[in-house]
């Protein structure tokens, strides 16, 4: 049996989520954007995103999470904003004891993309492609955190094969 | 009765909290540090950190809650850290519907010390001053935490003055 990944492209107003399952193909199970109104102040926002992603870890019972970081040239104020967002994210998947790995924009970009600096656009498209998806992603967010899961069941495959090169015996 | 504050200098291996109660005079009921270890993933130690603040705030009740931000010029490494930590005390505020004021590293050293280039140590011998305790603050944080609970206590007295000038009749 494959494994099956949650991806998060975290932010405190919306927040991306990508589930993929990797079994004799990689499939996207089900995607989406936790919305949270503006008007609410960051603590009332972050309650709802937390709600809300435990809600869905509890539906789709990924067996890891894959999470975005924030580009490294982002203002303080951005940084901050998803700090609180992640730190969410982070706690509702550790709660679960579901290990958590990190991924920055550009590292999410070269798995999915071979290269740093596709646009969203075509970003989007390359996450539709490899995952054999037929209908536009509506959302950027959504897009984005799908991208997240690739990239991650990218790097555990790479693992997988350096692990059982130094230990052709096994 | 008095208005109770928990203050918190948030930080992902070590928070400082401190409760301030606001009666005849200003009382410190409580304070300490919530401590992760450090070869803990950023996960596990959110986790800890969230339970033990949810343990704090049943405890001790407070109406309130005042949290630091980063320090302007922090490095981006460390305004994420304190993003997420702070994620997670916000989250445990929310939850209880306790409103959450923030503060700047400045904002509360001018408000305790009257200027922004006070010493730790200074800060933390006008904290013991400000509520009449005998014994050194052990904790950097701790001090901090009920720096920051200070601050906002007085930002609330200023903002009730203000407020009763600007309706002399209520």
């Amino acid at each position: 049996m494959g494994v099956r990944v949650m991806g998060v492209d975290p932010g405190s107003y919306r927040m991306g989520y990508g589930l993929v399952e990797e079994g004799a193909s990689l499939t996207a199970t089900a995607w989406g954007t936790i919305e949270a109104k503006k008007s609410l102040p960051v603590e009332a926002r972050l309650s709802h995103i937390y709600t809300e992603m435990t809600q869905l870890l509890d539906r789709w019972q990924p067996q890891e999470v894959a999470v975005e970081d924030p580009f490294v040239g982002a203002n303080h104020r951005s940084i901050l904003a998803l700090g609180q967002a992640q730190g969410v994210v982070l706690l509702a998947a550790a709660q679960r004891k579901l290990p958590v790995s990190r991924y920055s924009p550009a590292q999410v970009k070269r798995a999915v993309a071979d290269y740093g600096g596709a646009t969203k656009e075509r970003l989007e498209e390359l996450v539709r492609i490899a995952l054999r998806l037929d209908t536009p992603i509506e959302s950027n967010d959504a897009a984005d955190a799908l991208a997240v899961a690739l990239c991650h069941l990218y790097q555990r495959r790479l693992a997988q094969v350096l692990a059982r090169q130094a230990s052709p015996g096994a």
